[in-house]
């Protein structure tokens, strides 16, 4: 056997102007460099409590079960399906893009009775729709994605709590993409379990889920209690519901590891959780409605600037996510063309996209620590270039003028200078 | 809503001679503070493929389906276990500790036909009572454990393919606990499916799971194939096998990720993956064969160390776990109160243990970067101290004499410096 020679990990400087993973927050990476602790630790177990603190805050809820999964966001996503929905359980799935499609995948597994709320890509669900598919089905379980970043459309959330809660329906809902974007008002929207990632707006790289989790929630969870033979004492208390059918996303389990039973279950990934209680610190100094406030302007002047430069934006503005924007790729020019042009030239990634709209349009992030003034401007003059080189006339110099002025425009002078 | 007043991540430098996590070799860290690729970007997909080279070394093997499994150890034996057996299928699984239990937690949840060869907490089984069970049961999966830390006992593997494959058995080993301390020879035993974890011998943190998965095995789970909606083209070639439980660990669609198809399921964990390929390339340069040498030489200097104390190791020499070691706690010392000390103290951090042995043993753990002679000499200098301070009298000197003895003995020259 030999050695292969491949070096250190070097990655490019590369700007992450696609729908995510985006560029990780500095602060985020050096809290990530620090050694390990037991899993039992005191100092772990500080940092565990410190970590649902903060994202408690994050997710705008006094829920105590506010915590990680160890994985992606589809982990989170996983977790929080195969923990609420027994086999023959009746769920509605609101269907818009591809994540909603993905729920459909995840509950099909499950062995969940499947209703669905369909809509084309890049439409949302009005309240009424809701409702009326809720009367229809009468489900005990309803998803949906927030923002679907296939489609870069922002379901509204407003009513949906109290819409559930009236027909004694439980709520879930994906906000992988805009957590830490856009207002996720957890407590604020009445919703009962709602799972994120790190890659996007909370600017921290794939790998930790959060999660939180409401009490009525959370009893529906325990009573599906099951705890592992390997660790079980006298005082095991098992539950009456159907056992979870799965032992890695066993909510009821994870919530006793983080409770202070701390009934060992996997081993926390501890340099996900230093990463992931890293990016809720940064959020919360900067201020959840500075940052919010920052991510409107972002995809504000990416939308000013991508129009003058007399391209088509896709979607309806009133629902466009803040943090990623979907453009038309203009007749005739070849959308892998100019992707290659800004990576090579420029060192700047924006996105393609999936089903539908693959090939059709090109999908552009302004999230997290990307969600900045002169990210924006870097992107847009990049793009200029390459269209122009690619055979696309554009107005020079218009696309720039335009988002600088957008920006300025949507946020007050105190926070028009970058910093995220 | 109050900004709450937690630091910087900032932990104790704090040894951790525990069965795991233990201390993650300085050079993961740095190659985990590097920021962020796209997806699909050519340097990322780069990294995947040479990370699945280095995995082929670290595994022995020469499977083309070697990759990571993003979430903890524990994650990769769900997703081996829920991918390798279809609802109903028969299984044989060998359980002599808490992880051989854990595998009937999740086999249970997956509803397969659940048969077992039961061992008492720290014995091994033999080929001949493996055969037996196999020929009794007929199982189409046959799931062990390598190493299992709450027991410290290592269940011997050269006859498991052999046996396996003579009855068509597809076989899956966990070596969380092994791999990277000792050999886990996948194609020289002929296993099927193996996972590890990052946290034990290779000297990582937490949050990765490595898997590899021979062609017989990946036949198995591909004939289960299914492509999810939101991305399927015209092209799927779904299997005839019974549809993976699972979404997020479906190894059908992770395989896919990860060959040159590159079909879209979760986005890998970034950092995880920078990290896991560095634990694979210090492992590489320092030689399969000198990083096994120096496992053995750490546990023969723990275990000669301990007996020098008078104190009583446990388990059977024969097959002892060369990474952590056993050892009962002494009549009338509280196990706890030695812990304690050993932290508070010396900011060492020993095990406690589970299930039939708690209470009973301490677990010490000699893993990956933490296999090293001058941590053993310190850990067991600490005990002393802190046992001699608990009112339990040890001859003062004789386990650090004694490892060091031990250690020397156990190397040829050249490699009885430290150097992980």
């Amino acid at each position: 056997m030999t050695v292969p020679a491949f070096g250190e990990i070097d990655p490019p400087q590369r700007l992450l102007m696609g729908p995510g993973p985006v560029n990780v927050h500095p602060r985020v990476l050096r809290a990530m460099s620090a050694d390990m602790l037991g899993q039992f630790d005191p100092e772990m177990t500080t940092y565990m409590n410190q970590t649902m603190a903060l994202y408690r805050q994050v997710f705008m809820t006094e829920n105590r079960w506010t915590f990680l999964i160890d994985g992606t966001a589809r982990a989170g996503i996983e977790a929080a399906l195969v923990s609420l929905i027994e086999p023959g359980m009746r769920v509605l799935l609101i269907r818009a893009g591809r994540f909603g499609l993905l729920l459909s995948e995840i509950a099909e597994r499950i062995g969940a009775d499947i209703r669905t709320l369909d809509l084309e890509w890049g439409e949302v669900a009005t309240p009424e729709a809701i409702e009326a598919a809720i009367r229809e089905h009468q489900p005990r379980v309803l998803a949906c994605i927030h923002g679907d970043t296939s489609t870069t459309m922002a379901q509204p959330l407003e009513d949906l709590g109290t819409l559930c809660r009236r027909h004694d329906v439980l709520s879930y809902v994906d906000a992988t993409a805009t957590l830490g974007g856009m207002a996720v008002d957890v407590d604020g929207w009445g919703l009962d379990v709602v799972t994120a990632g790190l890659q996007k707006c909370m600017g921290g790289p794939p790998g930790s889920s959060p999660i939180t989790i409401s009490e009525r929630a959370a009893e529906h969870i325990f009573a599906r209690r099951h705890v592992e033979k390997g660790i079980r004492g006298a005082d095991a208390d098992d539950g009456y519901g159907a056992r979870i059918g799965s032992n890695y996303f066993d909510l009821a389990m994870v919530m006793e590891y983080w409770s202070e039973r701390r009934l060992n279950h996997h081993t926390e990934a501890t340099t996900m959780l230093y990463g992931a209680r890293e990016c809720a610190r940064v959020m919360i100094e900067e201020g959840l409605e500075n940052r919010f406030a920052r991510h409107r302007a972002a995809g504000a002047a990416m939308t000013a600037g991508l129009r003058a430069l007399g391209l088509r934006v896709f979607g309806d503005d009133a629902h466009r996510m803040t943090n990623v924007t979907g453009v038309w790729i203009p007749e005739g020019v070849n959308g892998e063309a100019i992707r290659h042009r800004m990576r090579e030239d420029f060192e700047i990634e924006i996105g393609t996209a999936f089903g539908p709209l693959a090939g059709k349009i090109w999908r552009i992030g302004t999230m997290g620590y990307n969600a900045m003034k002169h990210k924006v401007l870097l992107t847009l003059g990049a793009l200029e270039s390459t269209l122009t080189a690619e055979g696309f006339a554009v107005p020079r110099g218009a696309g720039v003028d335009a988002a600088l002025m957008a920006w300025n425009h949507a946020l007050p002078a105190a926070l028009r200078n970058d910093r995220a």
